[in-house]
C-alpha cells in the first residue's frame, strides 16, 4: 500500500473515499514550480540562488516523464517580472527582497531577479510538447496574479501535485492557495527543495497538516497505477 | 530603537525607508483571525480547539486598545461556513479535516466547527464600535473567499499587523496571501499562537523570510509612536 | 424544440453539442440577484427602487419551483453593506451614487441602500429549505466581492441561470462575471427586468451575443425536460 | 467647463469632489484594449475583425501622446491564448465564438484568434517606452485573468481611462469589472467602437449610470489641464 507523511511520519495511506479521491488522473495536473536559471543556475551572478534545488532537476524530469506517459498533464510555472520594474522595485517590493536578502546576507544580483527577457526566466526542467507554461507567476504563490487558476478550470483539473522550489515559500504559498481554493493538494517531498533542512521539513509537516497530502514521488506513482486507485474507478467526480 | 525577529533572532528594526514604510498609521490595520469560541471555548465539545490561543484573549484586547487610541482600525475576521455544508464537508472538504484531525486522533465535534448561527461563531475578542468584522472566511486565508481585500482597499489600507490564531496554518496561510497582494504584513509575535512550539517557531521564521517582519507587540508599539515612526512622515504614501 | 434569442430574435436552439451543454441539471445552479426590499418596496424611503422588478416576484417564484421540482438548485444573491459605510460611501464609492442617481433625479434614502441589518436586505422572493444564500454581494456582479464563485465550485455548478434585477447594470454584470470565469449562463429574458425597455433590450442583445443563451422561461424548462435534454445525456461533463 | 455624456446627453461636470476625484494625474493611466491586429487587420483572414476600430488607431495614438506628456502612464490590454488550445476551444469555450459568430454568420478564421506567437496578437497602437503591456487577457474583461488588477495596485493607480474595442463587450466587461474593483472608470466616448450604433451607444448609457464617466477625449484632457483640475490639488487621495 502507498504511505504518506503525517507530521513527518510515514504512515499507509487510508483507503477511504476521502483519501483516494487525491489519485484520480483524469482531475490531476503536476504543477512544477520555479525551475528556472535565475534559482539554479551555478553561475555567480545568478540572481536568487536556490542550490538546493539543482540535485531535483533530473528526478523532476524522471518523474514528469512518468506522470506523462499516465496521461497525467504538467504545467511549469515560472516568475517573470516586467522590465519596468512595476511589477517589484519600482512599486511595493516583495517582502523576501527584505527579509530573505538579510538573513543570507546580501543578494549581489537580486535586481535581475526574474526579468522578462532574460536567461533568468529561462526553465532547467525539460519542457515536453502538450506541456502548459504559466509565465506571470510574480511573488511567492504560483496562483497570484498568474492565470493559473484559470487554466486549471479548463483542463478540468482538481488535484494538483507540487514538485520544484522552494518548500517553505512558493511550494508552502501555492499549498496553501490551492487548497484555499478547492484544489486536492500533493506535495511530492523527496522533489522539493526549501531553504534549509529545519524550514524544508517543517514546511511539510505543516502541508501534511492543512493543505493536502505529503508524499515522495514513488508512492505517489504507486498510488496512480496499484489496485489502490483502480479501488476509486467510477467514483463521484465532483 | 525597535527590534525585529529574523529567523528567530532579535535584531534592530534598520531605519531605511524599504521598512519605516511599514509602520504609517494612516495606511495600516490589524487583522485578528479566528479568536472564536469554536477554538477557544474550554468545553468539550468544542469543535476545534486551540487551547494555546486561549491565554491571547487578554494581551489582545489590551493591544488592541492602544492601536484604537492611536487611530489604528481594528478587524475581526472569522470563520463562518453555510449549515447546509456546501462550503465544506458536502463539497470539497478542507483538508484540515483530514490531516490536522488524524494527527490530533480525531476531533469529535469537527462537524460542528463554524456553523453560521452556532455559538461557535462568536467572537471571544473584544469588539469596539468602529471595529469592522469579516465573517466569510471559509479557508485557512483571511483572503479567501472572503470580502477582506475589497474592505482593505476602501479604507485605504496598505500595512496589515495578523494578530490570533493559528500560527502555522491561518495566520501563515494569511500572512502570505497578504503578502502576494502587495500588503505589507507585521505578524506580531506575542499576540500568535501555534499548534506547538515547533510549528509556530517555524512559522514564525517562514514569515520573518519571505512575508514581511516579525515583532512583538511592545517594539510594534514602540516603532509606531517613536522618533522612529516620525522619521517616516511624509514619505511617499505608495 | 426550445428557443433563444439572438441579438432579439427568436431562433430555434441548435443541437449541437455546444448549446446542448448549457442544460445539464446536474451542473445548474440559479442564480437570483437582488431581489429585496430595498429594490422593490414601494414604500416612499425605498433606498433604491427598481420598480420594474416588482411583476417579476409571482414569476420568478413559481420558475424557482419548477427548477426545485427537477433538482436544479437556487441560490438567491443580495447586496449587504456594512453598517459603518467602509464598503461603500465612507470608502470610494460606487459609480451608480453618481450617475444613476443623477439620471434618475436623485434618490432621497440612498445613504440606507442595502445597509446591513436593515429591512432593506430582506428577500422578497420565496427562500426554501436547501437554496443558499449569498450575502456579501457590494458592487453590482454578483461575484466580486462574494463568496459566489467559491460556492458554485463546491457545488460543482458549471451552468448558472440568471433571475432579478436589474438587467442592465447587475444582471449584465454579472453575467460577463460569470462567462469570463468560464461559467456557462443563461439570462432569463421574461425574469429579469432593466432601467427601461431601451437598456433592458439592449443588455439582452449584448448578453446573447457575448456571454451565453438569453430564452424565455418557458424555453429553457423546456430545454430540461424534452428530449432536448436528454439527447445529451452522457455527455463528457467538463 | 469640461462636459460628460449622461444616458447620451452632454451635461457640464459638476465640481463635487465626487467628480473631481476622477482627474488625478498621478493616480490615473489609460487602459487601451485589444487594439491588436487580430481585429484591425483587414487581411481576409482575420479571426475576429472589428473594422470599426480601424479608423481609432490615429486619434487614440494621439490621445495617448497626450497624456504621456502630462505624466499618465500607458496600459496596453490585448487577448493572448495558448497554443494548445486549453484557455478556450478545448477548455469551456468563449461564449461570443456561439452567440457573436452566429450573429456575424460565422467567423472564417476564428480558431486564429489570440493565438500566442502568431501575428494576430501584434498591437497596432503605438507602444512608447514608459507604457506598459498586459497580455494575458483570455476573455472579455482586462481584468480576468490577466494581471492588470496586481499592475494598477503596483502603480497606485485608482482612475482607470478606457480606450479600444469593443464597447459593448471588452470595454463595458471592464468597466464593469473595473469599478467593481473600486477603480474609478472613465471611457473615452469618441476613442471607443462597437460592434454597431445601437449597441455602441447603449453601452455608453450604461456605463454612464453604473460604472463611471464617459467623455468626450478634448473634454477628459480639459478636465485634466484646466481650473477644473487645479481645483482637485490637495484632495484626499484615497
Amino acid at each position: 500500500m502507498p504511505q504518506h507523511y503525517l507530521y513527518g511520519e510515514l504512515r499507509t495511506l487510508p483507503s477511504t473515499e476521502a483519501y483516494r479521491k487525491f489519485f484520480d488522473i483524469a482531475e490531476t495536473a503536476v504543477i512544477c514550480i520555479d525551475m528556472h536559471k535565475g534559482h539554479l543556475s551555478d553561475a555567480p551572478e545568478c540572481p536568487c540562488p536556490a542550490p538546493r534545488g539543482r540535485p531535483l532537476v533530473g528526478p523532476i524530469d524522471t518523474f514528469h516523464d512518468t506522470a506523462r506517459g499516465m496521461g497525467i498533464r504538467i504545467v511549469h510555472v515560472k516568475s517573470q517580472l516586467r522590465k519596468s520594474g512595476a511589477d517589484d522595485l519600482n512599486g511595493i517590493p516583495s517582502a523576501w527582497r527584505l527579509g530573505f536578502s538579510e538573513y543570507v546576507g546580501g543578494i549581489p544580483n537580486i535586481a535581475e531577479h526574474a526579468i522578462e527577457g532574460s536567461e533568468w526566466t529561462d526553465l532547467v526542467t525539460r519542457v515536453e510538447p502538450g506541456d502548459e507554461i504559466v509565465s506571470s507567476k510574480k511573488r511567492l504563490s504560483a496562483f497570484y496574479p498568474s492565470d493559473l487558476d484559470f487554466l486549471l478550470r479548463q483542463m478540468g483539473v482538481k488535484t494538483i501535485v507540487l514538485t520544484g522550489i522552494m518548500t517553505d515559500c512558493c511550494i508552502l504559498s501555492t499549498a496553501f492557495e490551492g487548497s484555499n481554493r478547492n484544489y486536492r493538494v500533493v506535495t511530492v517531498r523527496d522533489l522539493v527543495a526549501g531553504t534549509n533542512d529545519e524550514l524544508e521539513e517543517a514546511a511539510l509537516k505543516i502541508m501534511s497538516l492543512n493543505t493536502g497530502l505529503v508524499m515522495d514521488s514513488g508512492d505517489l506513482i504507486e498510488a496512480w497505477t496499484s489496485s489502490y486507485v483502480s479501488a476509486s474507478a467510477g467514483s463521484d467526480r465532483r
